[in-house]
């Protein structure tokens, strides 16, 4: 996000609000927004946060240009007042989010704004896109990465990615899910994560025959040389040709790197199996065996149940576009607003749907780990003020089914705040790791979890429940609203 | 695109494969790829072509920057000659391409490019990306409108998209498509598209009451009132409210712009029609009612079934990630190759799937129009230098199925080719229209087509067949191939 105008990435309904706040005088009066989710994509147990660092890389950003002061002054919808406010825009306000490559779940707020409504206003579409977008894919990833049972995963879904930066940052989010690196070579360049790649059809066919191409290749690239064999026919001359080539490089002293074939069609289970073989037979059983052609999480689970001979997975559109469930579903939505003497008075809005009723008040997030196998046992959304006593006994009901109650005995557990502050009076505050490291830190974070959240579907839930105080508090809420 | 250095905006292997041609120094050979689909996303009988604009700025833009050049030295992976060479890298060949807004259909080449390999392989993953993503939500976005019968359809994704270029060129595809505007003021600015939007209920949430935000409301926007009427209660609050205030616009002579309501959430079919006989009681019979709701092409026709009275729709998620097919499966395949005399060789890649069996040679689109009504009869894909003689009769096959045959008699038919010059040795030929006037173009376009090829589900199909030259051509190397 560095570098790019991104003031108008924002819908203008934000920004007509905006005039309205200003225009009613109420512009500075400070409120709270919650970013959270309602549902984990895919079906999955929990979800993985991503997309903070270009959050952060926005509103760092964030002021109108001269261009799109123009524009707006364009449009004759907004005040010269209005405007001439709009060229001085900062964002001066306070963010706490949970840092990326953390395991989430619906509900949570994945990022608190506390800002003037002018401001927090704004931020919402941006927000929402980048937020929404890197968690997607992570999640994605990670649900793929779980899969491989340990193989190694590369993304290369540029191609198919829905824009530049869809593939950008959709690669960078696979990363983080999981994935060991990905062919896009710019994400490589901006966030110093593995590229790999290896060539097309298209380099075989550039050659007189087959085998000249494999040589070609080899020559070039003996370090890590991975022959895409399915060109012509994958059995009769593929990894013929690939064993020929490996037998000369082995013979030259050059087969010392990574080695191995590409599967890119066809019946993945029986071609890697019979390729297996056929590579055994002639010494080279620990070459790589790579497959790419249309995967995702069940068609890899698939194949790995079929006892298919791949070790490395390399997955496109599928996981970059997140193809089963394209949009995370991320809101934002008004939790508090200070009244006149700067108390913060908590906003929830009603719907007919009680999952989409909001949790009021200034919240924070509570994670409840146990003490011998630092697996998570649930998580509670608190008020801001609330706190735990690791030292007293507690009791977690699942918000969404109050009878289901677990018991935690004092000195069985402890327990880490997930919201950290980010932004204090509009200055940064926060440093966002390096991707491989979120990547190391996601990792962690699902060993908090049992198999049995993390498999594909029907995963067993964490619950999440709500503070008793902020249980309270809904429902007074409701209770006025409903009388009103 | 402009101004952003989007050289690595690549996979891997083209780059290892450029220096692979640099290296056997068979890079400036000149090669013929062709970038087009093999099935229309969602069940469509057509697609939209979009994404040229963006191709063409990428294009002009493409050199590798000295950032890029370290990072890539970083690798340890590339010589220093090649390097070197890339440092001057510029586009020098020649592109063909079917301008935007242009109806398509499958194995239609959307864009042919002539260059030396080692330049041709470079532009294959950033020009599948953007053309795949823009065709993608034009196409959905152009099913989305067809739905509505003629109501004017609103984007509004950008906060469910796939990063800020999904939004931002998403919704300028949608729009393309047939969308009257997106809410994305980006796109707005950056293209010329018109902008809309209303509030929120975080509006009406941050105001003691409904009444009090929708009078503060009305007074900010007369000329454009829509109020959204479900923050609290649809019928019994939202829609009372806003009846008072137009009564009272009305009677301050206020009332003279667009002006309506909004609902959000709930059974649109039932809200609507409630709202149409409240407001008509009221003498609001002409107040707009717009709907969304994570609604798509489906979701509308279903209302509109209903009787539904609502007038303008606003679609978000479901259009802008192309929900139900979020890739659009555009692929980039070499097609013919230069040899020592300079001529160009046909190619060809085989597959066990048929369909996925590639069209050899320099190749060209012919569209032929019915001289009566101006709707496609069929499409040719035909051999560079081959032309169609109007005056002579013509049969068409249908490629899939050569048993189904169209006569089009001497007259009744006029035809249109397809491609037209946008790059003629690296120099830029064409000039992208407004993105109004492709919309206008693409509304013209789809006036070619029949409704029985317009429709949403199992569409009629325009017939797509393959020049006999072509296929001669095809059938030759097919048999060359399978003997070897």
């Amino acid at each position: 996000m560095k570098g790019r105008d991104l003031a108008l990435l924002t819908d203008l309904y934000e920004l007509t609000m905006m005039q309205g706040y200003f225009t009613t005088g109420a512009y500075n009066k400070k409120v709270v927004f919650d970013l959270y989710y309602r549902k984990n994509p895919s079906g999955n147990g929990y979800a993985v946060t991503a997309g903070l660092q270009q959050v952060i890389e926005y509103i760092n950003g964030l002021r109108f240009t001269k261009d799109d002061i123009d524009y707006l002054t364009s449009l004759n919808l907004f005040s010269e007042d209005f405007i001439d406010f709009l060229k001085d825009f900062r964002f001066s306000g306070e963010i706490y989010a949970i840092p990326e490559g953390t395991v989430v779940f619906p509900h949570e707020p994945l990022l608190r704004v506390k800002a003037p409504i002018v401001e927090a206003q704004l931020l919402e579409t941006a927000l929402l896109n980048i937020i929404n977008h890197q968690s997607l894919i992570a999640t994605k990833a990670s649900r793929v990465v779980w899969a491989a049972q340990g193989d190694p995963v590369m993304e290369f879904g540029l191609r198919r990615a829905q824009g530049p930066d869809a593939g950008v940052l959709g690669a960078r989010a696979a990363v983080i899910g999981g994935c060991c690196g990905t062919s896009n070579v710019l994400t490589g360049k901006l966030f110093d994560v593995p590229v790999k790649g290896t060539h097309a059809h298209s380099w075989v066919m550039s050659f007189p025959n087959e085998i000249t191409a494999f040589r070609a290749y080899a020559k070039l690239f003996p370090d890590n040389c991975l022959l895409l064999v399915d060109t012509y026919n994958t059995l009769k001359s593929g990894v013929p040709n690939a064993i020929k080539v490996f037998q000369e490089m082995k013979a030259a002293g050059m087969l010392k790197g990574k080695y191995g074939i590409r599967l890119d069609s066809g019946d993945l289970a029986y071609l890697s199996k019979c390729a297996k073989v056929m590579l055994e037979e002639a010494g080279f059983g620990d070459a790589i065996i790579s497959a790419s052609s249309d995967l995702d999480e069940n068609l890899i689970a698939s194949l790995k149940s079929q006892g298919a001979k791949i070790n490395l997975w390399g997955v496109g559109t599928k996981l970059i576009t997140s193809d089963d469930c394209p949009a995370f579903g991320g809101v934002y939505k008004l939790a508090a607003e200070e009244d006149e003497n700067g108390t913060f008075v908590p906003k929830i809005k009603l719907s007919n749907n009680p999952g989409k009723v909001t949790n009021p008040g200034i919240k924070k997030v509570f994670r409840f780990y146990d003490k011998n196998t630092d697996k998570i046992k649930a998580d509670l959304i608190a008020l801001e003020h609330e706190t735990v006593d690791e030292s007293q006994d507690m009791v977690i009901r699942d918000s969404n089914a109050k009878w289901r109650k677990m018991e935690l005995e004092a000195g069985t557990f402890y327990v880490k705040e997930l919201l950290v502050p980010i932004f204090i009076d509009g200055k940064q505050v926060y440093e966002s790791p390096q991707t491989m490291d979120i990547q190391a830190f996601c990792n962690s974070e699902k060993k908090s979890l049992w198999d049995e959240h993390l498999r594909l579907n029907n995963p067993h839930i964490v619950p999440v429940d709500l503070s008793e105080k902020l249980s309270q508090l809904k429902n007074r809420l409701i209770d006025e609203m409903s009388t009103n």
